[in-house]
This record gives structure tokens, sequence and C-alpha cells, in this order.
């Protein structure tokens, strides 16, 4: 049975409260969250719950801190994330890229202590949502081979943007840097299905089409080998390097690692402001215009019309405005297994 | 035989003189495409001076004007390219962009009306040399398609970004959205050898292993996808919207276009200060221990050493400094039908 966003979004809040979250970070946890749940990413919605609420619990995520900035510019800001949810602090960072956008034009906020960002595109759409272009990324602990390399060299360094629009929803691509994520790894192997040579390598870093060897025995491949590996590094110096954060093996895997401790993630956030720049109007004309082209590009057989990033999440957001979100099975599944966890009530619509 | 950086540098700017280019412009010119032959990227070298004297000369590509800052702030600047040569809008956008992030920590340039930036990695090598990270891309006329598509939908889009590093060079990688280059589908096609299935679709849409179709009946294939569409769609947003430059199908291929009118490119360039924020000797020590690292992965039979990106480049750059530029046949060649087309001297090396 669907569920309401406003009372997903309280489930989840009033569940991070339980678990010893203050009423600020939980509010802004469950509004990521339940945005990530709305566009159908259930993969990063509240999935993620039952790992946060734990980590909550055990103390490794504090809610008794804020993130602070530590060093700042006109158009920059270094943010100690103080070991503070991943959205919590990732959500702070982008207010403020905005906010120096704002007087400025462009700014970056490097975060560094912080934890697992969640559905990545989260974090630009805030900025389109203030009429800017935002970019956000992060680090990760390694998961995804180098070409040539037989173990993980970076994490899957999450990337997303989004470009607000006019009459169309915003542009919004969220992607890792490996060619699939680890998820669908799993799903083949669960379905018995082989998987294309171009998703892991073995631990003799050989492509291989056995989805069971992951992920003990096997890395991710890199997107297009050396350009998603390029792209890897990138978001690390950003993400890590430049924001002062820990970098590939010094980050703890935040669903396995001891709960009671810091995951040391970094992360990287972009805002543009589009109104200092170009007449507002005029620009969200130009991008619906752009819009409209690619949908009107001819499609081979079989394709309906083309679509740009971010349209099958908004489709499915405004299904979930109208008659709210299909919590599928494991989500479902997860919740009550955090509920359960935490002695909490599990969520009505189960 | 090999020619020396200097000498070849001199050659290209008193070609580009000769053509019509002020010194400024030649200048500037001939150390970008002196840069990326000494890389070995002969494809986006000396090679492309044919094209860019002819369009000199035809008055396409202006040299009595300078690309001008037409609205900027602290951390911005959009700049009017006035259709002088890539370069020399590219070069400008680039140092402005240094110099306002050396005031604010981070900044953007936006370029419109400009013209084919050549190799793009050059743009963030200036950062790199100044301490700071750098980001270039650009857009260009559709020859990608879209996952679905019949027809190409957005340029190849390169992107390019450089991190300052201590004992290694700096972390530089120049890419395209595209699988792989439109020349690496004629170079196989000129060999009669077929190409993976990921490189071009036809008419229809359709993967397919003929290289004889392109360009005329096929388009390149995005990266990775929905991924490499969406990140084409980035660079578009940046350099083209943002901007305010010309959009996919109102770019002029630089090439083939009527050389006596503009061409209307659009690029974006951000600088980071990585002074600002970190200290610098503490940062470089921390990008040279995340190379050692990758440096040191175990690595598949067959493979050596990994290595990141900018590696392959400046081993070759090494050698350009130390022994010359062993310029191939085709970019000799190129350079003697340049040199009759413009009745200037051909290179001393041919």
């Amino acid at each position: 049975m669907p569920i309401s966003i406003e009372q997903h979004k309280t489930y989840i809040h009033d569940a991070l409260v339980h678990a010893g979250a203050n009423p600020r970070h939980a509010a802004v946890t469950a509004d990521a969250l339940c945005l990530a749940d709305s566009w159908g990413t259930f993969t990063h919605g509240s999935k993620l719950l039952k790992g946060y609420t734990r980590r909550i619990r055990a103390g490794g995520c504090r809610s008794d801190v804020d993130p602070q900035i530590v060093n700042d510019g006109p158009s920059f800001a270094l943010i100690d994330g103080n070991s503070t949810l991943g959205q919590v602090a990732g959500t702070f960072a982008m207010e403020t890229a905005i906010e120096k956008a704002r007087e400025t034009g462009v700014a970056y906020c490097g975060v560094f202590n912080s934890c697992h960002l969640g559905a990545v595109g989260v974090y630009p759409t805030m900025a389109a949502r203030n009429d800017m272009i935002g970019i956000a990324m992060g680090n990760d602990i390694p998961s995804v081979a180098a070409p040539g390399s037989k173990t993980a060299v970076l994490g899957t360094n999450p990337f997303s943007y989004s470009v607000p629009a006019g009459k169309h929803h915003p542009i919004l691509l969220d992607m890792a840097m490996s060619t699939v994520a680890g998820g669908k790894v799993y799903a083949a192997n669960q379905l018995g299905n082989p998987i294309p040579n171009n998703w892991i390598v073995d631990r003799d870093g050989k492509a291989t089409t056995d989805s069971s060897l992951y992920p003990a025995d096997a890395a991710l491949q890199p997107l297009g080998g050396y350009k998603g590996y390029g792209l890897g590094l990138m978001i690390e110096s950003l993400s890590g390097l430049l924001s002062g954060a820990n970098l590939t093996w010094d980050i703890k895997a935040w669903m396995t690692a001891d709960p009671a401790g810091p995951t040391h993630h970094g992360a990287a956030f972009l805002a543009f402001n589009v109104g200092a720049m170009q007449n507002l109007d005029s620009f969200k004309e130009r991008v619906d215009g752009l819009i409209d082209q690619i949908h009107e590009t001819p499609t081979a057989d079989g394709v309906d019309q083309l679509f740009v990033a971010g349209e099958f999440e908004w489709n499915r957001y405004q299904k979930s405005v109208d008659s709210g979100i299909d919590l599928p099975a494991d989500v479902i599944a997860a919740l009550n297994a955090m509920a359960d966890e935490i002695e909490f009530r599990r969520p009505n619509n189960t």
C-alpha cells in the first residue's frame, strides 16, 4: 500500500529521533531519504535507515554536535562534518555553497570527517531549487579496480549535478564511477544470471562474467576503463584531497565497520549562481529548449522517446506526490528490521 | 628527426603570424599546440594548424580583437571569445579563473563565441602550474548519440582536470564523452579492422561493428551509455547554457564549416586555489602519497604498473624536453600542406 510522502518522512524522522538523533538532524536526513524513495531510488532511501540508526545508537554518527566551518573565504568553505550523518554534513555544505555563490557567483565546499552521503542527487537538487546549478560528489572505501589492477583502487565515488529548468524538471544526473553498482552484481547472482564482462574483475584482475565472486573475490570495473578511473580520481581529489578528508583505504565502510567509530568520508559541493551570470528566465527557456530538442530526436526501433538525466526520477517523484510511495518489499523488510532493532514501531504500511 | 620544443614552437608561431595572427595570439596558440605535441597527443597538436590558419586567413577566426569579459563577479566571469582562436579565448579564460581564484578561492569562467579548444588538457595544466586544481571543458557540434537515439545529440564535449603534485607530475585527465574518439573509428576502417559494438551506432540507432559507416551514416556512442550521455549534458550546461554560448547544432564544425564565419563554441573553466584551503606542501605530499599508493597496487598478469591519469603524457613530455618531439608522418604531412597552402616555409625536419 503506498505511503504518503509526509507520512513516510514523519516515520523516518521519528525513528531517527528515537535512535538518538536530534530533531534538526533527523529532519534533514528524513528529507533526503524520503526524496530518494520518492524518486524510486530505493537503494538509497529509507532502506539505509537501519545502518544509520545503528551508527547513531553506537555513537559513530554523532548528533550532539553540528558540522562546522573550519576555514573559509569568499567562494569556499572547508567543513568538519564532526562525524554527523552524511546527510547532515552534506546538506549544511550545500547550503553554505549556495549562500556563498549568492554573494560571489560560484562556490565550493569541501567536507571531511563525514559519513555516507546517501543519494548524492539530493544535494544538487537543493541548488536547482535555489535557481543554481549544483554539483556534489563523495569518496568512499575502494571497491572499484583501475584498468590493470588486481584489487580495488578507488571507491565508487558517486557524482551528481543538477540544472534548473523552466517548464521541465531540473536536469539531474546521479551516477557512480563503476560500470554498474555493486547491487546489480548481487541481483544478477541472486537470479542466477550471468553478467557482462565489463562489470567486475576477479582477484587476478581479469574480467569475469561470474557474479558469485563479488564482493569477496572481485572488484567492480571502472566506467569505460581509464575514463571512469580518471574521473574517480578527480572525485577523490575534490572530495578527499582538497577537503582534507581521508582517502581510499583510510575510509571505513559505513555499513560494516564498527558503528561506534567515525567513517571519515569526504565530499565536495559546488553551486553556480545562474542569476548572477544570465537572465534567469532566458536561461531556463534555453534549458527547456535543449530538453525539447532532445525529446524530438528520432529514436531507434522500440524506443518511444529520449530522456534527459533525471526524467525517470522526476516522473516517479510526481507519482509519489500524487499517490504516495509504493515501497518495495526489501525496503519494508529493512524498515521492519530497523524498527525491531531500535525497539520502535514498525511503519504503518507493513 | 626529432625537433626541439623551442624550434617547433617558433615554427608554429611564425606560421600563425604569417597567416595573419597577431604575435600574442600566435604565441599562446603555439604554446598550446606544442604542449599537446610534446605530450604525444598529436591529434590535437600542430596537426590542427592547417585548419586554424585557414580560418585566420578567411576571417572566421579573428586576431584583430581580444577576448573580453562582458560580465563578472568575485568568483566568475563570462567572456566573449570574439571569435578568436579557441586557444586564445581559453587561455584568457583560464588565466582569469586563476586570478579570481587567487582572491576568492574558487572561480568559474564561461566563454561564448569561441572556437575549437584544441587539447583541452592544456588549460587545467595552467592551473596546476599555479598550484591550483583546474578543470576545463567545451561543447561542440553533435557527433555522439544518446542511448536510444538514431542520430547524434551532443558533441564529444571534451573534459579535463589537473591536480598539482609534489615529486610527481600533476594528475591530468583529458577525455571526451564518447566511448572512443572518431579518429579511432577512422583508423580501424583504414586498417580494415572490425570495431567493438560499443563504439558507434548506425542510422537506425543500432550498435554496429562496421567502421566504414562512420561518420556519414553513424554516430559515436556515449561512454558507458546514460552516464557518458549525462556527463555530456553537464558539459553542455556549464560551457554552453551558463556561459551563454551556442548549443549543439548551432555550433559550426570548425574543420569543415565556412572558414570565413564564426563557429560559436562554448567552454567552461574552473580554478580551485589549493593554498587558500590547505597547506600547499602537505597537500602535495598527500597527492604524491595517493599516486604512490596506486603505483604499488598489485597488477594483473602482463601489466607492469598502474598509472594515474596523465603519466603517459608527462613521460612523453619529458622525452620531448630531453630529446625533442618526434612528429609522426601524418603531422608532418599536415604541416607541409599547411605551409604550401599559406605559402610559408615547410618545417625544417621534413
